[in-house]
């Protein structure tokens, strides 16, 4: 026998409270999609999450009970951020390393720490110490003037140049055809390092997670897919690939995130090639490449990184499907999006739309579609077609 | 090439900004489990989503941005509240359903309407209308005293009292063994109605959605087990059921939610028999049988609800995994059901918690735990022992 509806959640006569419902509270600084999505998994765990936003109109911002709005460049907002929080993590790398050592040195639990955090700020730092590893990564050298870069090209352009850290007009890594390219680049006076560029059979990607009490799961391998710098799709598990370059690619993420002694999530960007694997780039935190994980896996990454600085027992990142295509959206032309979304329900009742509450400019990420299944093609197809509705409005070159 | 980490989500130069991402919002009058997994879904959605709080401590309230703290039952607390809405809808049945007709006439979206949640909130009132549509229900009759019960009973006892609406101590349904029983329960002054003791083979239950653009969907039909009158398992899809009967308990909800025109979801619980298929109680909202959906279905039903009452269309309410079993965890007299996570998590990496930020008071539904695979009866161990052990501190009689 049930009880009515009208009283099916209340409480029995005369219990005692037991006291509030005491967890930790994570604060993440950064406000963006990645908290917004981090923010949905606390909600779920039942555990305190608190934001360091830059304005109140941020993507997670607009969603977290526990919004302060403050400037990560300032050490008095993140110590007064930090003060309020058990942990502290972040949805992006900007965070100044002074200001990280501080908040460590005044006893706050940074994960991940500034040690590791070092190696997502300085491509320099991160590229010596993965060569220190014995890590297969492209070629690279250190470039102040256009006569190291002619010299570090021998001859042979293209030529990867990318900032050590940040970068300018919203980007940080350029593919120059020529020293002509390179002088422009080189005329902004960023500190810069030259990299071959790498004539990759297709781009993979590794999530893992590890946790203080050093305890690390990895996700399956999967394939990105880039069109113009900008990630469009991740297929998971990545087609066709070699057990045993599978079996590699894990063990390699799992290795870095111990040497590097990474809290939370690690996401190792690589290139597939002829001669095998070579690191692209390091994340320490959640990624683009995993958003399939919402859906596709038994544990989300927003989760999961939960869980690693929390030094909880990390969850299965098994795959929930045989198939996941993610395509991320970018925004068009028009940025009525919601007046899109019955095409795409309509069209497809099992996609999964994922909206970040952004201002729809054109080219900037505004969301991402999940579907699951059986055939990587036609779950491609699915995605690519969601995606393409959503943003609308601007040619897409599909 | 990928950008740097650094620059990944960084705007295009000089690109105009489309405005903010407009989207509805949907406001929940009501801040319990039910808002508070309706907000992550929000979030998802990229739609807006408020709540009506008793207190800012509700469980949905310390998880959304939009809260208002008002009372339900205050005709200009709703006001208020629904004129920062475009839709609004319900955590429970309990907001006065004159309250319900003045927003409407006011020109307020309520979904579902005053007239569908009539048949929530007035128990006589549901099992006229049902038998009017010639559905099979427990035999029922309004009584006002003593002899009516009898008269009811005819000798053959136990008999189900029920409140017609509300309750007291938190309880609105009651088993009588005798007319001892029954005179207890009237003492209290309610109107009631008896409903005839249905010996039951067991529970089960349909969730449905209805969008007043009339699309219907519903999920497969779920085995429920209650103990102590509250629901403690949810095995979906119910083993063993016959299609015939599967198939004629899903059209029987879509039939109701169309005739009763309800916007939103429906849960329709029933008593398997031997003379088939009961209705036992109705509600319109997200509820409890439906939590597996989560990670159980293609759609969760939080989802589906928010596309239901936003007229968008209905997603897919199709299996995720072929099994899947939910169990409630309760309050037991350890408050820190925290300092539990680390042995329930170690001890099954892919069990999935859902805490609500709830006192753990003893018996009080404090959250929900979830597992996906194939054996029901190892999935419900599972999940069980997951339940228990957030508990703790309490017989479970398990």
């Amino acid at each position: 026998m049930t009880d009515s509806p009208a009283a099916s959640d209340a409480p029995p006569v005369a219990a005692p409270v037991a006291g509030p419902a005491a967890g930790p509270v994570v604060g993440m600084v950064g406000a963006g999609q990645l908290a917004r999505m981090t923010a949905q998994a606390a909600i779920g765990l039942g555990v305190g999450f608190r934001v360091l936003a830059d304005s109140p109109a941020d993507s997670a911002a607009q969603v977290t009970a526990g919004t302060q709005v403050g400037d990560y460049r300032s050490v008095a907002d993140l110590r007064d951020f930090a003060a309020a929080c058990d942990v502290v993590t972040f949805d992006h790398e900007h965070v100044p390393g002074d200001h990280l050592a501080a908040l460590e040195k005044a006893g706050a639990a940074v994960r991940p720490g500034a040690a590791a955090l070092r190696f997502t700020q300085d491509k320099l730092a991160m590229r010596e110490r993965l060569a220190g590893l014995g890590v297969d990564c492209p070629r690279f050298a250190p470039v102040s003037g256009i006569a190291e870069v002619e010299a570090f090209a021998a001859g042979t352009w293209p030529v990867v140049l990318k900032a050590v850290s940040g970068g300018y007009d919203g980007k940080g890594v350029w593919v120059c055809a020529s020293a002509a390219d390179a002088r422009a680049v080189l005329a902004h006076g960023l500190a810069l390092i030259a990299e071959e560029y790498v004539a990759f059979d297709r781009e993979l990607a590794v999530l893992a997670a590890r946790s203080p009490h050093n305890q690390g799961a990895v996700y399956p391998v999967v394939e990105t897919v880039q069109r113009d710098g900008i990630c469009r799709e991740v297929i998971a598990p990545a087609p066709g690939l070699a057990p045993g370059r599978a079996a590699d690619a894990a063990a390699l993420a799992l290795r870095i995130a111990a040497e590097l002694d990474v809290t939370g999530l690690l996401a190792v960007e690589m290139f597939e090639t002829s001669r095998g694997l070579l690191v692209n780039e390091l994340a320490m935190r959640p990624h683009n490449c995993g958003h399939w994980t919402i859906e596709g896996a038994v544990t989300s990454q927003f989760e999961q990184h939960l869980r690693a600085v929390l030094d909880l027992p990390l969850g299965s990142p098994a795959l929930a499907a045989p198939v996941t295509v993610m395509a991320n959206v970018l925004g068009g032309d028009d940025g009525d999006v919601y007046d899109r979304y019955i095409h795409v329900m309509a069209g497809d009742p099992a996609v999964k739309v994922h909206m970040y509450g952004k201002p729809a400019r054109p080219g900037r990420k505004i969301g991402h579609v999940t579907v699951n299944g059986y055939d990587p093609v036609k779950l491609a197809d699915r995605a690519r077609r969601a995606a393409s509705y959503l943003r609308w409005g601007q040619e897409d070159g599909e």
